[in-house]
């Protein structure tokens, strides 16, 4: 390990910093106060109805049913381990068991994915982030009920998870590459902390520990202990949390051993699946790719960000995660290697990650596709969880650019703006004709879903909109540095330089790049209070420029800049006031041209948003609009920046009844962009009987002027199905 | 029916012709005579290896040793209809059976494909038109010898398919949408006719007929008959091939009937897979699609080319020549529908159809993916016998254009410049870098293989090469009328108003436009040449003013020009000459606005020869080199044609062995274009230092001018592995 060998690499317990905690921060802010009341009023209690079984059209998800069968059983074997076969009809790759057609299910019997377990957790998660904004006497009496049936699934000597408990424990942890003890492990801890951080409870929370005490009695380096580690990573950044939380240095140790044992040789994985096969327990007839999991080498050692993108993203944010609670410099190189391979390489401008549905995985180097994008909400999720916690490592402005870019634009596309409807899947080119005809294209779905069977993207769209104030502030491990990430109106209670203050901020964003932030507190007391500049404001003199503290004036504040941050510290009074205006110029971005897919075309970016044109505003054939480039260079205020009153609706919904969306209001800011388009050749249509060529002598495009109408990313196919693209032609 | 819904419709026995006889014709021209010897001296005696699994590291057919198997079983059972259980392991899909690892073959067992038998009649017919050419007492011994095998193998009553003779026949054509029965029939009668025509020897056709015949009383409008047609289409054309040759009027009903009963309702196939699933032969969990065999409505009902492009072809192969020998207008306007959408809006401009590789077929209405293309070569073989009997119905030059344009281009690029390796997918566009990572482009090879399991392609391509002069001319049915559609140097011999004609034709194509034609006969006789005036001379205006005859000055022949032919019609003399020089330029070709793979890009034609950009010529990332379309408008002659060798031989072979091409030369023609080229920047590469944004703000290119050198496309992929593009950026 070097610091020299790579420049990126700046680990440094004195910059680390921690989130400050959702209770002591209320979000006011429009735009997210928005979204947030959404989850709260529509998703979470269609969540709860869904992991119910109680969503009339929805494929059952048996979550609630599976906990309520293995509380039964506990109670006739008093929660004890009852080792028995496992059943030989469950399939080792974790498919979803399901009842007979026809057959009602069997009360006794566990269905649904391997990791069905999870939904609850999510929703928990979201309940208790939901509950610290707004409590809800009613809400928390349910969620109360719900945690009772959950502990009372667990086994007396700790171990939860319901899908092994209920088909014999002989197997429980034999399987790490394909099924998901250990993530719906990590899962459980994750809502439990949230459940317990909203209300104090702590029940689920002592529950999730028990479960963790039994892992970490089973794995470890110890000779007798299992050498495996999780086949879907989040049980390392869940149980870094939990250390955090409690201080037992056991999760954090079992943390560390998961992600350091992680690829090493013999490879885990392949050994697994070799005895499977020798076995007879699959019959698998192709190995198992360790890289899918990121198991492929020790974590250390890999320079390129590989394999099902939300695996990824939850294991890089775990190893960041670990790092920083345990001062590893080796470990945070790797992340910064591999969050610059992200960022530098495989980062769509919507701030989605996955460019395959081969394996929902990163593809190769600048592979970029537009209309066969996976670029799963989960995925840029996983970013935003990664981004934060290297923001949390050392505060640099690029790790809150790409949190903010992942926030924005395709964590919320997932949702529709009535809250009921998900895309799992987030192309950057929608052309419905194609979708239906096309079966490589039959990952991607032209208007959202009611609900998955797999339903991991709505409630981890809930989670992070619930918690998304946690991305907006942390505080310095020095106690004296309150560092703002994210410009969100609300009050952040904070404790600086031994005082207690509080930050009222009121900021536009992100349609405005303005606002103010109101300092309150009692004595005069010395403290740094830094701000990110935003890469979309442009230089970062620039940005600076744009905020000054009241302080500033006579001395008792001074700045400085560094990493894209101004720190301004000094001695703060009672009323001092921090004013910002970032630049929010509408940048027309061109991709590295290593990115063929993205050969001469633009996007349209503006502030922390993405645009892009649906066919609704601009009409069909959206491949034939093209960005005048050349008028919007020669003057780019002919990019028209407008603010308006977007209104939702579906005006059809697609074949399969899907794209429904309620009329909702949201103020938003389009793009008027200087466009042309080239004419659709008479003859093209089916039914029309003029003819037109397939192929002709070039001849200069004929270009009919027209303005063409962006929208930002997030609000698409809110209107019904059409084409959508995020790129035009230049 | 109505010629009046269909202004292209045009049948007219009176114009309908007949290809001469291949004996007719001898082929001298420098082009196709080095693609016949290729065939002769290194494809025919390779695929006689490869169907005796005699290929060392290539997958044993088991071809002749199913024959001889069944053979064998018949000399112990005298031949008869053995019926027997169906053994429930071989696969309802017909997938290839093999001998289990490590185990010799059985000699009395069936391996491989359930079409394998079809290499042997594939064999034949190329060996067939090899001896009319090229007389050979050696191969002759030994396709005698491989027709008595093949013949004992022959059941009593007729039925000649060893996968069900080996296996039992209780469950023969019964699988008739997956198993290919009626494919090895028709196959096989394409042999047989072939091997008769080439040295008069009816053995193997008497097979032929016997196995027709026994069909014939099994399928057909009787009750008791079965009203099935084949899942693979190829015996309608052979049937109507078989009734032209021997004047059977039942072989042209049989054909008929297949054609008319495919897609009526209840849809034999749908029934066909309902029992199946009811019966518990099969356990998909997924329907049959009809449409992947053309077999979802009625024929005359089918407006758009569908399903796998190969059995589209064949189909619409065998509708055209069932039309014409019957006169079926309603069947000829179905055959110009399905043309006309094949060449508006599903053609590459190198010839290939079927644009998908999900069902190897067609894909929708202007999706023509470069990269992903499927354009497999047996696909582009089936669009030349389609155009081949279009033009037997009317001789019109779209008909021959497209031919040709298959020919030339996709058709020979399936074939190594050696002879000894095959493309069965031919992409436009290749990044190896990109298809090695990349499982979405899993079917395509960045470079040929050496023999397919599946060997459609190697086979098809030489039994069209050695019959490509049945593809220059055709007698008109008034026996006065000879159409010269293709300029291939040689002599063909025809008797034209009562009189023998000898034609010497000496041509330069493809790579120059002009030639001559030399007229022999005995006294002064009246009869019509008629010439193709090709569309790529420029209009016909231009292309009729550069071909005239003789025997215009004295006014002993007029000329008339209609649907692309010009017809010299009156009195010739032994001597008189027809002179032709057709203007070939360099066509900087734009795809149809709607192919949106296509958008911003030309490609680049000369004849009937279609270019690409190879990196051996023009560096990597092919992707960032624009044809500079001002500087070629603004003068076409910018575009430089030059004469050269091309030198094959492998630089480097890919990871899997192939690629491999010996070092053989070439006269061709290449062009040199005005171009340039978009730097790549600096840091993109994996071990650069340098940073290179993956988007930045849009800045205009720095154009670097360079000229781009392209080479005929089928001659890629000659030279090692290496990127490949038909289209360039504009």
């Amino acid at each position: 390990m070097s610091i020299q060998t790579n420049p990126h690499a700046v680990a440094s317990a004195a910059r680390h910093s921690k989130p400050l905690a959702l209770r002591s921060v209320t979000v006011t802010d429009a735009f997210w106060h928005a979204e947030q009341e959404l989850v709260r009023t529509a998703v979470i209690p269609f969540q709860w109805n869904a992991l119910n079984d109680n969503v009339p059209g929805a494929a059952p998800s048996y979550c609630m049913h599976n906990f309520k069968a293995a509380a039964a059983q506990n109670a006739r074997r008093n929660g004890n381990d009852d080792r028995k076969a496992y059943p030989p009809e469950f399939s080792y790759r974790g498919f979803a068991v399901l009842p007979k057609d026809g057959e009602a299910p069997d009360p006794d019997k566990f269905y649904g994915f391997v990791f069905q377990d999870t939904d609850f957790s999510k929703w928990i998660e979201a309940v208790g982030y939901s509950l610290t904004q707004h409590p809800d006497a009613e809400l928390e009496a349910t969620a109360d009920k719900a945690i009772d049936i959950v502990c009372a699934a667990q086994l007396d000597n700790g171990y939860l998870d319901t899908y092994y408990i209920l088909n014999g424990m002989d197997r429980a942890f034999h399987n790490l590459r394909w099924h998901h003890e250990l993530y719906c492990l990590g899962h459980l801890i994750e809502g439990a902390i949230a459940y317990y951080e909203g209300t104090g409870k702590d029940k689920l929370l002592k529950a999730a520990c028990r479960f963790a005490d039994y892992t970490a009695e089973y794995f470890g380096p110890k000779a007798d202990q299992c050498k495996g580690y999780p086949g879907h990573e989040i049980a390392e950044m869940a149980l870094a949390r939990l250390a955090d939380l409690t201080g037992e240095k056991k999760y954090l140790d079992l943390a560390r051993f998961f992600i350091d044992e992680r690829g090493t040789e013999p490879n885990y994985f392949l050994a697994e699946d070799k005895r499977d096969k020798d076995t007879g327990y699959t019959d698998a007839n192709w190995d198992f790719d360790p890289s899918y999991a990121q198991a492929h080498k020790p974590v250390r050692e890999q320079k390129e960000a590989v394999g099902h993108a939300v695996r990824a993203g939850y294991l890089y944010s775990g190893m960041a995660a670990v790092a920083k609670l345990s001062d590893d410099d080796s470990l945070v190189e790797a992340c910064e290697t591999l969050w610059r391979n992200i960022v530098d390489k495989k980062l769509y401008v919507t701030g989605g990650i996955g460019g395959t549905n081969n394996g929902e995985a990163f593809s190769y180097d600048y592979d970029l596709p537009n209309d066969a994008a996976y670029s799963e909400s989960c995925a840029a999720i996983s970013l935003a969880f990664f981004a934060r916690r290297m923001l949390e490592i050392a505060p640099k402005a690029e790790y809150a650019d790409v949190m903010e870019q992942a926030l924005y634009n395709t964590t919320l596309a997932g949702m529709a703006l009535d809250g009921k409807s998900f895309f799992y899947v987030n192309p950057l080119e929608v052309n419905p004709y194609a979708n239906h005809r096309d079966k490589r294209l039959g990952h991607v779905k032209t208007v959202r879903q009611k609900w998955f069977g797999c339903a991991c993207c709505p409630p981890n769209i809930a989670r992070i909109v619930e918690s998304v104030q946690e991305y907006a502030y942390t505080v310095g491990n020095d106690g004296s540095t309150l560092y703002t990430h994210l410009y969100m109106g609300g009050v952040a209670k904070a404790v600086l330089g031994g005082a207690a203050v509080e930050l009222t901020t009121n900021a536009n964003l992100p349609w405005q790049g303005d606002g103010k932030v109101v300092v309150k507190l009692g004595e005069a007391t010395t403290f740094t209070l830094a701000f990110r500049l935003p890469g979309w404001a442009g230089s970062v003199d620039a940005a600076a420029g744009a905020i000054s503290a009241s302080g500033e004036a006579d001395g008792r504040v001074v700045r400085s800049v560094r990493d894209g941050y101004v720190y301004f510290a000094g001695q703060w009074h009672d009323g001092d006031e921090v004013v910002f205006n970032f630049p929010m110029p509408v940048r027309m971005m061109k991709a590295n041209p290593m990115v063929r897919e993205d050969a001469g075309r633009v996007a349209f970016v503006r502030g922390p948003i993405t645009f892009c044109a649906e066919e609704r505003d601009n009409g069909a054939n959206l491949h034939l609009l093209h960005a005048d480039v050349a008028a919007i260079l020669a003057d780019p205020d002919s990019v028209k920046v407008v603010p308006f009153e977007f209104h939702a609706g579906a005006a059809g919904i697609d074949a399969d009844g899907q794209g429904e969306v309620d009329d909702v209001e949201r103020d938003m800011v389009r793009l008027e962009v200087p466009a042309w388009r080239e004419p659709v050749p008479a003859g093209t249509d089916a039914e029309s009987p003029a003819f037109a060529p397939l192929y002709a002598e070039y001849r200069p495009v004929r270009r009919e002027p027209v303005t063409a109408t962006l929208i930002p990313y997030f609000a698409w196919a809110n209107r019904g199905e059409n084409e959508m693209t995020v790129f035009l032609h230049d």
